[in-house]
């Protein structure tokens, strides 16, 4: 399969961007677009800095999850431990810094899988998948009116609650991909040792 | 793991709305939310009508794919075939519709396998998954403006691409996860038959 990314037969060209909304949270642009055939549609989406999500590996043979309410959905939901990047912060130190500060834990060996992409229509967030194994529990630090619950599950429970349809975010379904492949042999991860762990 | 969906230690509650953009496309909110500690916060989010995805499998043992230019991403995405609800379309008519209109395919048979939230941090947005087989080939309709190629691949040309970082939309990874595991024999779908087919 021909996979050209910047295939013109595909491919559209922004000739203008208005600011639609700059909120407390969402930042969101209509952009105007030239259409392969030379015709004009508008494209309105978030701008997002990025975030990470993180497998972290036990060594029982478990991994690490949060139970965390999210409004849009109205529920609690399953998920690994993920946030948001800071301004101009690298992807490591943030995979680093929200698993210290969500569930306490600091990792001796971290091993980045993949990257995805949740919301392709109307943001332009990326998700990096982290795994991180060699875990020393600590105390965690959560950001004031951050409530949520760690837990810890084995990869089996996991892919169960996904069939069974308890399982359901996209970031988590993502790493599962990874974790599932990597447990079979399938793919292999590079890990790198902290320097001085 | 006890897991209520309501956990009150978690849960928070709106206290107020108020609109933020109704755009050609996006409809945004924020919520002012009481949290689990008495607080207060606002929740931005997106208002979405949610959308289906889906496997299609030919008889070969390919599966239907589409290369569709993304805009926020800036680039050809490879997904599987998607689409949003229209306003009160029952879901498996919005996959049959979709299906057709994209890639001119028509099934024999249809499966549900689950569903899956993109974005729940700031969409309230579910996408539905489907799997399809017993396939007709036909005429597709694309909407006006409308620019996407179809084409097929084997399941594991689809892992390898997700393994070399070439896929990586969330509902194609969610999909993919329903694949490898139905494949596999460990999770079994519920085919039901079309009515006249």
């Amino acid at each position: 399969m021909k996979d050209d990314p910047a295939d013109p037969r595909l491919a559209e060209r922004t000739t203008a961007r208005e600011e639609l909304l700059r909120g407390h949270f969402l930042h969101v642009v209509r952009d105007t677009v030239q259409l392969p055939d030379g015709g004009a549609a508008t494209r309105e989406y978030i701008l997002h800095p990025g975030a990470v999500a993180i497998v972290a590996l036990l060594d029982d043979g478990q991994v690490v999850m949060e139970r965390q309410w999210r409004h849009p959905m109205g529920r609690v939901m399953l998920e690994f431990p993920a946030g948001k990047l800071d301004a101009g912060e690298d992807r490591l130190a943030c995979a680093k810094r929200e698993l210290l500060e969500e569930t306490g834990y600091v990792a001796r060996e971290w091993a980045h899988a993949g990257v995805m992409h949740p919301c392709i229509s109307y943001s332009d967030e990326f998700i990096d998948l982290w795994f991180a194994r060699g875990l020393t529990p600590g105390r965690r630090q959560l950001d004031p009116g951050e409530f949520l619950e760690v837990f810890t599950a084995t990869p089996a429970q996991l892919m169960d609650w996904v069939r069974e349809g308890r399982v359901t975010d996209s970031k988590t379904l993502a790493c599962l991909v990874w974790l599932q492949n990597v447990l079979a042999g399938h793919w292999v991860l590079d890990w790198q040792r902290e320097s001085g762990a």
